[in-house]
């Protein structure tokens, strides 16, 4: 059976919702779950739950990283921050993957400090998922993938073609997409267009029969869903994913606007409500299920701050198929293949 | 009186949406128009349109750069190409700014060719104006300027700060904002988050009286409007730029998506017309006028491709806006400043 260890202290919503999560979860006996974080304030919500001692544990941390903490700072002062002890759990072998609505930095800093990263890896990446138009192809779902979305500011052509690999490879596992494709986001669509780095990682992408490279993508093929991975540096990605953020506000601005304006707006407004909701639950960034880091030999999933008890139940639940689904060892093969060709 | 030169040539919607344009403008008695291109397509137009001639001449050039065709080769091997001819015009005296709805990059090139990059200016930029939320207030138009979007991919400090000076000393003038807001878009607002060009340039902007220079946004700040002026690489501006291209029209594809789902939804769109009709229009590239290329001794409006009527007659009104403010004169004034400065 695989265990996930769960960060109870860092999100927004507090212990009590990731406890209630974790204890759902245990009730479907299907993965073991260790809640780490402060016992005086787990117990109280565990009393009043429902849910299966043999796949739920605790393990005390006395302290956590609050999330406006710089990370490097409190890791160092705070040795029994929960993020430590469940990045330690795991990499001793008493868990199989690690959950965190936590601080993100400080979720990156901890998996560097106890879990190795891949052979063949040159950077780890932080990778988040958006939504994409509705579409019904070969993939069923209206999401993509965008990484690095911040781990590392910069990325050269081997950090960029290993992006892609884990990418690739994540994709495969957890959306059950045999052949995701992968593209190079760019300033167009020709594979001599971009920044040297991504020319370079294009040629040597379009070489690789392993992965489904579609080539460059531009800044409005995003939305449209054109590419399941699409692969960039960590600044790009961080300044996209924060404008993909916004654009729902936007709409919802613009929803709020109309309401205002004028009575036959509001009254469309008022038929067009199953549509906004619908919508409203497309942009739901709590219902993906988190953001993995990947590069390392254990998975981490960093749900998002604000992520409600679903989230984190399926922030858990994309921990395990990736365990299940040995998404490390099928990363490990792909880049160790490569760095043998190298 | 102030002269534009229009390239006629160039726009998707062809020759004859150009002339009208500038007859219609000429009837106005404010600035002149020389209108380049194929006579032999110019005249029969001009022929069945009003116009005051005071106002409007011909300039023959009997070569044209299409749109797909490579700039580089298509000015090397075409010397009578209506932006080069264009470009010639201004940089003789014989017209004051050029305007043009044809090939991007040829018109760039064509500026470097005949213009002279002011002194102090690093390297020049292609700004663009984008719709942000509505607001009322300091600013009266719910637009803001992004650059570069393309003329140089990666930029260094003294670029950014460059860039800046030139959006500020543009949204000042064309705007009518005596004191327009400029960020730099990076990866947090802190002044420390960024790649190392960005806080070095950070730090300089901080430090100059002569700007509102506000600090960093994020991406998820460009749509609220929060800075006039978005200071950036012309690699990211690219991507920016074409994903808030997507914006619009994912908006409108899950209108239609919902226009098709239900009868209710189509009913409540319906009536919601009026608002679409609004969003339509604020998302309608061709009422903006255009994009300026900035950093040479005369003014070069780049409109969109698939410009209208309306938005040629628009891009023409700018440039001569940008003339009798004497844009590249503040422009000039600022950086000289600067670079004594240095």
């Amino acid at each position: 059976m695989a265990t996930i260890a769960l960060d109870a202290m860092g999100g927004d919503e507090g212990t009590a919702t990731a406890v209630l999560a974790a204890a759902e979860l245990s009730l479907a006996q299907d993965a073991g779950i260790i809640i780490v974080g402060d016992q005086a304030k787990i117990d109280p919500v565990l009393k009043r739950a429902r849910y299966d001692g043999g796949y739920l544990s605790v393990q005390h941390a006395s302290e956590f990283v609050g999330m406006d903490e710089s990370p490097k700072e409190a890791l160092r002062s705070k040795p029994d921050a929960s993020i430590l002890v469940g990045a330690r759990l795991v990499a001793e072998g008493s868990a199989d993957a690690l959950v965190s609505a936590g601080n993100t930095g400080a979720c990156i800093l901890a998996c560097a400090k106890h879990f190795q990263t891949l052979p063949g890896v040159p950077r780890t990446a932080l990778a988040a998922v958006f939504p994409t138009e509705l579409r019904r192809g070969v993939k069923d779902d209206p999401f993509s993938l965008i990484l690095d979305v911040g781990a590392t500011l910069t990325a050269d052509a081997d950090t960029l073609v290993a992006f892609a690999q884990m990418g690739s490879a994540y994709a495969s596992c957890i959306s059950n997409n045999p052949s995701p494709k992968v593209a190079l986001l760019s300033n167009g669509e020709e594979p001599y267009k971009g920044l040297p780095e991504i020319v370079a990682a294009n040629a040597i992408l379009s070489q690789d029969p392993r992965i489904n490279f579609i080539g460059n993508i531009e800044g409005v093929d995003l939305t449209r869903g054109r590419a399941d991975v699409v692969v960039t540096s960590g600044f790009t990605g961080n300044v996209v994913l924060k404008m993909l953020e916004g654009m729902s506000e936007t709409v919802i601005d613009l929803a709020k606007y109309a309401y205002r304006s004028k009575l036959t707006w509001r009254a469309g407004l008022m038929m067009l409500r199953g549509g906004l909701l619908q919508l409203k639950e497309v942009t739901d960034w709590r219902q993906y299920g988190g953001a993995p880091i990947l590069g390392f030999d254990h998975l981490c999933i960093k749900a998002h701050g604000r992520s409600n008890q679903r989230a984190l139940a399926n922030a858990i639940k994309v921990a395990h198929k990736g365990v299940r689904n040995d998404l490390c060892g099928r990363i490990s093969a792909l880049l160790e293949e490569r760095s043998d060709e190298a």
